[in-house]
């Protein structure tokens, strides 16, 4: 009954076996093997873009060099307050970007309201005293598990094009929105008007895949540069391919991340049917958010479950729930038959 | 016949299994879990030593890594003039410093001569306009294949230490200096003077397992924070640690770098055997510097033999052959055939 | 009739003369001269305090080089939201601290409610994913024209030293406090808990004269290698220590802001004795925040009254209208004047 | 007889006068102020160029900026290895480039051969691996009071060009340059391949007066900006303004630069004719370096003469001596009386 994070849980024998598998032999270091090539390939295809692909071995990483190829270091990158780059990445943008400034926007359920984003962008007024927003960041599926349709992306990337700025999405649970929307990556991303996309198999069953996808291809202009200096290119390349290649192959990504919302969906469905609790935003992805009354996050942590305080009252705790591939029917059931005990 | 670098090779299977068995059950994230604890303990069992130890992916990130915690963004790193850190990792010293500034200094086949240490130091006399010299750089086997004594790391650090600098051991290639060596890993590191050091098995069988390890423990302060921020702390920890326990486990590092490190011996003597082949360096770990008449380069690479031209002159080509765990007796004799057969 | 800002006015005339005595004779560069040395001593009188003392250029520099002696790249600094540091300086603060974040607190008229800075210090329980809180910016005068009293500044101080932060001061209007608070400037940095100030004159009557004050010793530890990295180290020292001494006698510094402050009170007196006009905030040292009504402000700014439009609404015009030492009586008159037969 | 430095002596009292006559009433501030306009207007007649003009306060600030503005923070700038951007500003490029590289070229008097630039570029063939060669950066006069001529310039910024690199010149001693070579402030600079200047007069005789010039217009994109987030836009803008003012007015710059070389060239006259004293660079511009005996040194030293000593062996100390505007004739004869006296 671990649901502290979708990381928890092992690598997928599918994508484990293509690292196996791809123990043969010799091949070119730092990327300049055939499976790299493949992956990059394999990305565009699923993507249905030409697009600058450069696979790297983190997530946070991942966001943070995307941003450093989009915002001038006295640039700024508007982003909701809570999303990852802001407050759980320990100032890897700040570093990446040689110093731009993480702009934070309200919202809840780590949405963005377009009003929000226009008002904040009406503020800068004062020229070179205040550093030049140049980049909006958001998040699919949000830092609370919520999902943006294609319409609301294209909404907030239009409204920072028309401002000049370029448009990031932290795709960490990309595969967790497309499952809940039914829309293609593409919609999703590019076609909604997302420049560069952070794009995450880690948390969906990979050990560790994350790629910076440039649909503006212009932007990934000496990225290769910067990826180096960061530490990210790795040696052995052909170990993330690997896993890039069996995670997108007959939409295994896919299919994980829905069998990890539907984990999420049930559990929703179980504890919200309990006299006490209640969600704290819609489960539309792969995280829940429930109100626990004290007594009862006492009795499920004694039982050994495994979750996030994410904020605490003196009544209640706010915790968060994460679900993943390798979440089972089963636990879901014993975490809610605990808690049916327990209320 | 591939000899561009000791990364060319794939995983050794001891070390893939190691990672196969790692894929049970849940684990805590970001080095939470057991696996990790274990192999930090192996660490220090293997340096006798009760060392601070952290994980990272890359051995440039764990060279920049290291340096950021023992230099200020004011202070100067005094290296090799070809040193991996000044010449190969595309300013990642640089960036994950703060803007600290290497000195390069000069020396035949990679090594410092104390004199040219003494020297740099003492030219340090103008205060604040200059950068605070702060550490020393060492690479042991260095860039050229050679291999410092213990006696030898011991002489440049203490003239490091009497000026106040900390010492960083960049051990890409420790276990091959090991090798030859035949002293532990104690004496080659912190009884010599060593504060710091990247520890890199991935040239060495490994995926990618590079670790940072701290004997000066209070270098280590907040080191956490550094790692995190700069993108090198795995969610899923546990498929480093994995690739740890592994390769320390019997002595399996030491065995695959003494391997490497024969193979290169027998490439080193069947070439100078040749006429007009000589070495630029002694090869006294898993490196070959050649220089090449420039027919027989152009014979070797037709004949798809993989190897990297360092510099080119007219009429000669010095190669650089690396040998690693994955290098066997009869691609060695291959090339020397084709060699022999060209010249 | 510019109220501008507090620099627009000319370089008050005692001090102009002691930038022209100091042209005399050669002088020894970059500090080394004797006036610094008066200068800094002068300083250390005033605040009653063996402090560390750097003359630097601006107030952006001041700060954000305070800043960075007290937080690491990976830590954060607490400030108000419209502090300064926060909105004004363009990202400097991560440029000199290499890449720490400002964390914004809420607050009304710039000032911090000790509970907000309580709750957000308890919301650091991430550990390295989160930036390390390590400094509490203040601001006094605050950016909204109130004054701090040293009990404030105190109980926010040591809120935050029991959390391990510094305290900084952004002391750009210290005078201006300073004059409303009628207490020393002990009692309003050191004395209160402020570890290091940022101490300017430039908005007061000078040419170019800031200072970073140090009453916690041990954090000036090698600042004058960040100085000098920084482009802040002049090399004609002199030019700027004559400023701060010509300002520190006789008290001058205390009487420009006197003036400035009275002019502010008899500004805002007779606006907010006219219909439709109220003050944003509470005057208390040399800056008015009216709400005017849009005709109104057409008119003055017709009428050549030079300001700054803070916010807009449709109905209102929120203004900024700040004094100094230049400010005269009959221009505060004419303005009021002016906006009297514009009501 | 302060021969430390051309920055020792007091501001030239046109300067000084000029600097008074601007304290007249209010100004816009941070650059918006009209004595700003002309200054940046004046510079671009002195130039012959509709160059983009921005005023710092320090020479350091000058070069490190200008390099941000022609650099990436993963790329390199090749620079003698004795230039003040490597050996003299304490890291500031670094700092404000964002961690860029400076390669250090060799070659005598501070002159980099064309031969020595075309090596060094020859060598990047690595890729990412290294950093992008992005700028040349030249002095003149040089470290070591050489004087390129237009042609010399012209040559490196060719091949620098040819290889896709920005030209900078540091121009903190132009003037003495400009003096020696009597050619145009045009065909020292932007005619001969020099996209962007660092254009310096505190060493000639103001207070605290530094530009970047750019010449290539498109590298100046947004850099209000990192002026600004720099600490370099001095709110009172127009006390640096009257400085170019009267510097730039009939030739006076250009006046007080031939009286410095002058007074130079007259001191080498009069200190070689002595036994045992010879000079160590062509004395072209405002500084001599010479070999003293170091019995004489100690006399010297011994009389009250101030002077820098570069470096010293066991018989000599090699001295370093900078005249300027405020050098006399009676000075450097004293100084030469005295030397004659002690051989």
């Amino acid at each position: 009954m671990n649901f502290a994070s979708d990381n928890v849980g092992p690598v997928h024998p599918s994508i484990m076996a293509a690292v196996m598998a791809a123990n043969e032999g010799s091949a070119m270091p730092y990327g300049g093997d055939d499976l790299t090539a493949r992956a990059v390939e394999r990305i565009r295809e699923v993507f249905d873009h030409d697009a600058e692909v450069f696979l790297v071995a983190t997530g946070t990483a991942a966001n943070a060099l995307a941003l450093s190829a989009i915002v001038d270091p006295f640039g700024g990158v508007l982003a909701h307050g809570e999303a990852h780059v802001n407050t759980d990445e320990c100032g890897a943008p700040e570093l990446f970007t040689g110093g731009a400034k993480i702009i934070p926007l309200p919202g809840e359920g780590g949405r963005i309201p377009p009003a929000a984003l226009r008002e904040r962008l009406a503020a800068f007024v004062h020229g070179e005293h205040q550093v030049l927003p140049q980049a909006l960041s958001l998040t699919n599926a949000t830092e609370y598990g919520g999902v943006l349709t294609p319409e609301e992306t294209a909404g907030l990337a239009a409204i920072a094009h028309a401002h000049g700025l370029g448009v990031h999405l932290d795709g960490a649970r990309l595969a967790n929105a497309l499952a809940a929307l039914e829309c293609t990556p593409a919609e999703a991303t590019w076609k909604a008007g997302v420049d560069v996309l952070s794009f995450g198999l880690t948390k969906n069953g990979a050990m560790c895949a994350e790629a910076v996808v440039f649909f503006d291809r212009e932007r990934a202009h000496r990225f290769a540069w910067r990826r180096k200096r960061a530490g990210q290119l790795l040696s052995k390349g052909r170990y993330l391919a690997a896993q890039f290649l069996a995670a997108l192959q007959d939409d295994l990504w896919l299919d994980l991340a829905r069998h990890a919302n539907a984990m999420a969906a049930r559990l929703a469905e179980g504890l919200t049917g309990l006299p006490g609790i209640r969600t704290a935003h819609p489960v539309q992805a792969n995280e829940v958010f429930v109100h626990l009354p004290r007594p009862l996050h006492a009795a499920l942590v004694e039982a050994g479950a495994i979750y996030y305080p994410w904020r605490e009252t003196e009544q209640t705790v706010l915790a968060r729930l994460v679900t993943s591939w390798a979440t089972s029917a089963e636990e879901v059931d014993r975490l809610i038959s605990l808690a049916r005990a327990s209320v």
